[in-house]
């Protein structure tokens, strides 16, 4: 198809296709002139995948670059397919301060790894994320939330280990690792979004009728 | 305390305070004379959280200053506080496309919520930004994604009741309402670094040792 037909079909503007193509986030149709080429269902499926990464994940055009190129390269095994996809989704988050609470932070949740048996290598970047929201906790005096880290972890060990078997489940590497990828981003923002409709819930039944209380 | 004090006891920098009190999300020292303000315990401790929210919650300054309005306004009930701190934490997510994976999403969450029984108003802004995730997985053809909502639902919910309960504790309703939106924005960053090692761990037990046995 042209490239008119592609924008109709995934809905992005022919402007923005021609931006994801000189950015590499869409790979080259095929030329069949000098000044046209041809683009299949591939395309169509790739530019859904970019629009749901950067509209919905929130991720940057570069961001959403190093991840497809974690999806389009076969020559890495899968789990490490897996594991770079995860890296590039993680925000980077390094801190100035080499204090106590950041010492203290990372001893937290070094026991927490032990305690569940996880297998982590130390360089994932989400290990650094962890600690920095941790060690932010302590020096905002916020220690009753640190405290929820075993509950945390309990729960994402539920989600993880369910959401992995269904995208290892789909058998074809390519499908996987775009559900890893696909997953990792936007199931933030749905489990962020669920977070706070569960909150309000709760916050409704603890708080809401003592101050509120129905007429009598 | 001096604004240069003030600098050394937060890890501020002055440019960035006096960027701060400009923007209206550090309130003004008293003014000792014309060039010159004292600042106080509470200034130190509003920084930090400030950079918490920029730095580790990667909030905008807008967004900053409109989550500590709600810190700061003494006037609402605690219930709707949480609920306003809760509404500015949550990226305001809509989509062009009024379609029918859209309107399958949202009764796919509608039916989630009145089967936990969650008293949630409508109007909750989580609600679109979940219904926008679950039409993306549709549209993308992820729906195996998307069937993971249920176990997803169950996990906030554990969480965001031990959550309100702990803020609650605090008994103080400054204290309630900054665990909220602490919690609430690097809750966000942390659940998603620990998923991501839970991740890590259930692929290497799912994958690793498949596609690299132990040599014999």
């Amino acid at each position: 198809m042209r490239v008119g037909e592609l924008s109709r079909r995934s809905g992005v503007s022919v402007a923005s296709i021609k931006y994801y193509l000189r950015e590499g986030l869409l790979p080259p149709g095929e030329r069949t002139s000098p000044n046209q080429a041809a683009y299949d269902e591939g395309h169509v499926r790739r530019l859904r995948m970019v629009r749901a990464l950067i509209d919905v994940g929130g991720l940057s055009v570069a961001a959403t670059r190093d991840v497809l190129a974690a999806v389009d390269d076969p020559d890495v095994p899968l789990h490490e397919a897996l594991g770079r996809a995860q890296a590039t989704t993680t925000p980077p988050l390094t801190s100035e301060d080499d204090d106590e609470a950041r010492a203290g932070a990372d001893r937290a949740l070094a026991d927490l790894v032990r305690e569940r048996g996880w297998h982590v290598a130390p360089h994932n970047p989400a290990w650094n994320t962890a600690v920095e929201v941790l060690a932010t906790y302590h020096r905002l005096g916020d220690d009753d939330l640190a405290r929820q880290l075993g509950l945390y972890a309990e729960a994402m060990e539920d989600v993880a280990r369910r959401e992995v078997a269904a995208v290892v489940d789909r058998g074809d590497r390519a499908r996987t690792v775009e559900g890893v990828v696909v997953g990792t981003v936007l199931g933030d923002t749905l489990l962020a979004a669920l977070r706070r409709l569960a909150q309000e819930h709760c916050s409704a039944q603890l708080l809401g009728r003592a101050e509120h209380p129905k007429p009598v």
